[in-house]
């Protein structure tokens, strides 16, 4: 079996269109290696109201959330009090988060002003995500789990995040490439897509300086029925 | 005043990691220069029951939906049958549409097969979205724009789109660069921040071989409160 994922990603600075996302595209590359079905993506604004209902839908629906973004020390970072919110647990500065947000300083903890406490703020109940590179914490939550936005701080919580989550059966992929316009492989491919109801099979159009050409794409977790599908595809467009 | 608007990315190539998009930064960018608010974006799969309760959820809640992929001649391509289905309304091949796809054929309508007649089912009501590249057209009904995933056909719909809709006031923006770690940003631009409760202002940390450092950036209708906001940022850090 293969479990579900929502990723929320939190930013004005996305929706604005100021900041280009790279972590949805990270997060889906890695959760499909690991056989986790990524199901829905969400970008909201740094908004209370907008990120507790998000936070709450997506959790409900699947099995795994995946947040980026908002937990930094400013005044628009607001997603791990409305995470709390969202789950109605109380938050607050704590010990363990502090001691290791003090080893990103020189001098310790005498360099935790107000605005740097507020990334040791933690949901009651919450488990620490480790980030070795700015130190400032991520956390998991019921099956939240809330990251940085910056992609390289993104990256490192996610690898570390991943070693504890289970993943499901290896979801396995093979390409045929179609020198063949989307419109007319259509009808055979629709019939090839019928007969591997078990398969997820995808077809994208692309044009080079040759013309108008296709890939197909079989998904699936039985790698036989991938490749056999695959083979199909082969045999019906004469691809050698 | 602003128009608010959401995005609905469908895909699974997209949540799959095959395939990263490109169509929401710029969506992003071009609804900001039009002062129109781009509040949500969903990417979800290709499942009719997914797109049906986002395109509902969003057309409900915001004043423009625009939507990017599932309009194509294949059997994975549904999206404009449940963007009907969302609005209760039939769809079927419009005449119109037919004859602006026989165009895009050497021998016009003769090659248009079944899997081509796809791309001409309309929603009832919905009037078309020109696709100068490939031909086939989106489409608009009620708040809700339908458009190609493809990248460049999204982007000259979209030109033709956008000559149709209303923006808002514009968007101005100011960005100060701080040679100083957002940690120590923080707390005086929180003052600033609530100095200003008129602007959206951001606060985003970068880090380079010379240390870490932040971006401040001041967003907001009124040009006169972003530059004052923008000169505020420059004294309170000593930026000259």
């Amino acid at each position: 079996m293969n479990p579900t994922a929502a990723m929320l990603v939190i930013g004005d600075e996305i929706l604005s269109g100021r900041t280009r996302d790279a972590n949805m595209f990270h997060l889906a590359g890695r959760l499909t290696k690991m056989g986790i079905i990524l199901k829905e993506v969400r970008v909201v604004s740094d908004e209370a109201s907008e990120i507790v209902h998000a936070v709450n839908e997506l959790r409900r629906k699947f099995e795994h959330v995946f947040t980026s973004g908002g937990i930094g020390p400013t005044h628009d970072d607001i997603t791990a009090d409305n995470v709390a919110a969202a789950f109605g647990v109380s938050i607050g500065p704590r010990q363990d988060a502090i001691d290791i947000l003090a080893t990103n300083y020189e001098n310790g903890h005498t360099e935790l002003n107000a605005a740097r406490m507020r990334m040791t703020r933690i949901p009651d109940g919450a488990e620490l995500i480790d980030n070795p590179i700015s130190k400032a914490p991520g956390f998991t939550i019921g099956n939240v789990h809330v990251m940085a936005g910056v992609p390289k701080i993104f990256e490192v919580m996610l690898d570390n995040l991943l070693t504890k989550i289970t993943g499901g059966d290896p979801i396995v992929s093979e390409s045929v490439r179609l020198n063949v316009p989307e419109g007319d492989v259509a009808e055979p491919l629709k019939l090839i897509a019928h007969s591997f109801p078990m398969l997820s099979i995808g077809s994208y159009p692309f044009s080079n300086t040759e013309g108008y050409g296709t890939n197909i794409v079989m998904r699936g977790t039985q790698a036989t029925l991938v490749a056999r599908a695959a083979s199909k595809v082969r045999e019906v467009f004469n691809v050698t």
